[in-house]
């Protein structure tokens, strides 16, 4: 196989040094380690075309990989060196950017930040956005269906994904770029390959939306009660106005956190608040109403009304960025105050208040000393849930006895409340098991009879998102 | 079969006299005809997976139908009779809707006016609406990706689908209802149901998003001198404000065609122009810029710049009224001018200007006599293309002999323009053989690996969309 790739694309289609594959067979966390002989790196959607081709002649399965940014090990190949990596590193063009019809085509080892920049170039904005932007490829934030922090107007990649070229596991170009906005020809072959995390095919480019660049922006910071009033405040933005592009919760104890870690962070509001959320409006039309005019106008009777107790709209746009810093640092700090279990989940928007609590207070009960508390995306209904481990206790102690149990409990939980255990960062080697335990069978049975529909003999991705690779499926 | 539904769900499960099954049989044009010894109309979910299960037991094929408002034929049974109408009609409950959360679930059945009614009984719109809103039912449109003359700003029914609940060919029930907004537990399995016909599952409700009510509505009537002027005249308000629900074009004759044939209908501008749009902005937020202040603002560089020709605002809500009028009338007054292929086609919105006068043009000079003209929905990329038969030829020699060749022909120049010969409406059994003929065999094959790996057995909705009822397929 190795050599047929060599023979068909080249010798720089193939790295087969050891020392050159080492940095790509472990995830960036360092959680899960494969092996293997190759990575096969295409410089085009032909050359991944032949490639699957031959690895379907020769019954070997690819691993496709792009930043190798994943929070799974999605990306990470089987640790028996069965697979070769299938890179997409090198299919880097962006082959156009659109400001008129607000569309970009990028391929799939597009670095996100590229897209940006070539996006404002062109006075234009593409919205998702997330820590690892200097490092994450378009494909990857596709085939993973990324969030991040700008969701709340945009939604995830599914909604910015315009159109999409893949290659299928027959080996086979489906060519969906033309980003059609009404297309009634069949099943959405877009939509299937978004987060499926390349076991259904490998995705060598993309349509994107893009949207205007910032006119204006304004952010807040409110201090208020409960995450129910913080819920009651978005519900009461978002019913007179779409500008709203963040609305992040965090609590007291999150901020103090980060004001005694972080260097020059200060709190936001004079008076303690139990819970905090920062607010950014936007305005892409310079003749409209200018963000922080909006924010006032609609913060107004918030306040009047006891709905927040407290609120600041950033005078400058440092201040603004002092706001953001105390968001984006969050994690930073959690990690100052020792280990602890992370949960990326979702459940209903109307029931994350009561999750928020109810989860926290189960945790505290059942697994003494440790801390519960969420913070995050409470307006996507995702936050991300932290159970931090008892005071004193050993690390090892924690990851190795504890933290799966608080893992399993806080999942049931989740799934109890019909929510999802994965909101935003896909299932990939590390939910797998948990998947198969919480999710529906119809549910199940569907992924399955799908996968075994469309790759028989599990040759993409395999032991990602289904354990799946026994050949054909009888019904 | 029938006896075994019998049993398990009652009489009122099973209409089987011939006159009342009669209506069911037909399309609404009259162009479909089938037969069945029955009609299967379960009143519950659980109703519904019992009938699928004894289906996939006895291997008889189903039908499914709600409204029967199909314009493709997609809700008519075979003509052999080999088949059972699944009737949805029964699930009619709006199970709640939550003007907070912005979402209502409706029953597969739920006729779409009476969500209208329902959403704007809580002071909120549920903004699709087409013709057929008297009839056309929410499983159907859901399993239509239906589309409609509000799909500028809020999308086709995929968009406005927040989640599913579907009984799947092996009767087991998935639940989507739920509808996180994040959630990354592997292929989406509602996106596959939108939009397959009823060839994957069965929709029995769906959760939709509402959106706010409408506060104001603003009404202009533009002239213009070309289709490109009118889609930069769309991406020059559109790069300002997201406020423009409406955006409909149409040429100069079929205004003339209006205006002739339409009693009480009146040319909106005093001179002559080509071209002609009607420009839709509403506001939800009471206190914003009102919108026919913002359609000033923003027309008026345009017609300095002599982007538009001439332009005016409706004075009041009579005169908006009015402009609707001439728009809804189209298809009318267009009936008058004798018989026509019509076409519900679709490319990219870019190329929309130039495919409008190019195939006119190569319409007219292929087949002389004939007349042909697009008009809709310019924004979304979506036109209806039709082409007039020659004047005083014989209705049945032009549906039976020419209108098939001209189909064809439009089709090509569809395909060759990258579109797609389906916009809104959809297979069926109309455009099974032209998707067959023109479908890229990639998307062909995929198409038919996943309903061989979701229904094997080829039951549901036997003959629509995919020409494919053998059983299992092998790889």
């Amino acid at each position: 196989m190795i050599q047929a790739v060599r023979t068909a694309l080249g010798d720089k289609a193939v790295i087969d040094d050891a020392h050159d594959i080492e940095p790509w067979l472990h995830d960036w966390r360092g959680r899960y380690h494969g092996a293997t002989p190759a990575i096969l790196a295409p410089d085009s959607t032909a050359g991944v075309a032949q490639i699957i081709t031959l690895a379907a002649a020769h019954g070997v399965p690819l691993v496709p990989q792009g930043g190798n940014t994943s929070m799974v090990g999605g990306a990470t190949p089987p640790a028996d060196g069965s697979a070769l990596i299938l890179s997409l590193r090198r299919l880097k063009r962006i082959r156009h950017v659109d400001p008129t019809a607000n569309l970009a085509v990028a391929e799939a080892g597009v670095i996100l930040a590229d897209l940006h920049d070539a996006a404002l170039a062109q006075g234009r904005r593409f919205p998702l956005t997330l820590g690892a932007r200097g490092s994450a490829t378009l494909g990857g934030l596709a085939s993973t269906n990324a969030g991040g922090t700008q969701v709340l107007r945009f939604g995830t990649m599914r909604s910015l994904v315009a159109g999409i070229e893949a290659v299928l596991p027959d080996g086979q170009i489906h060519d969906g770029l033309a980003a059609l906005k009404k297309d009634n020809r069949g099943y959405d072959l877009d939509h299937l390959l978004v987060g499926a995390e390349g076991t259904l095919g490998v995705i060598t480019a993309v349509t994107v939306r893009l949207v205007p660049a910032i006119a204006a922006r304004a952010v807040a910071w409110v201090g208020l009660s409960s995450p129910h009033d913080a819920l009651r405040l978005l519900h009461a933005l978002e019913s007179t106005t779409d500008a709203i592009e963040s609305f992040e919760l965090l609590p007291a104890e999150s901020l103090a956190a980060v004001l005694r870690h972080i260097p020059a962070t200060r709190a936001p509001l004079a008076g303690a608040h139990r819970w905090h959320v920062l607010i950014e409006a936007v305005a892409s039309d310079a003749g409209a109403e200018p963000p922080a005019q909006l924010l006032e106008r609609l913060l107004a009777p918030a306040l009047a009304a006891g709905l927040a107790a407290d609120a600041v709209i950033a005078a400058s746009e440092a201040q603004a960025e002092a706001f953001w810093r105390i968001r984006d640092s969050l994690s930073e700090s959690e990690r100052a105050l020792g280990p602890a279990a992370q949960h990326d989940i979702s459940v209903p928007v109307e029931r994350m208040p009561d999750f928020m609590l109810d989860a926290a207070a189960a945790c505290d009960a059942r697994f003494p000393g440790t801390q519960a508390s969420g913070f995050g995306h409470l307006g996507d209904g995702n936050v991300h849930f932290h159970v931090r481990a008892p005071a004193g206790m050993d690390a090892a102690e924690w990851y190795g006895d504890l933290a799966p149990v608080v893992t399993s409990y806080v999942h049931d939980l989740v799934t109890a409340a019909g929510g999802s255990i994965s909101a935003e960062h896909g299932i990939g080697q590390m939910k797998l098991a948990e998947l198969q335990r919480l999710a529906a069978p119809a549910r199940m049975a569907a992924l399955r009879a799908i996968k075994a529909g469309l790759d028989p003999h599990g040759l993409l991705n395999p032991g990602k998102l289904l354990a799946l690779a026994r050949g054909p499926a009888t019904p």
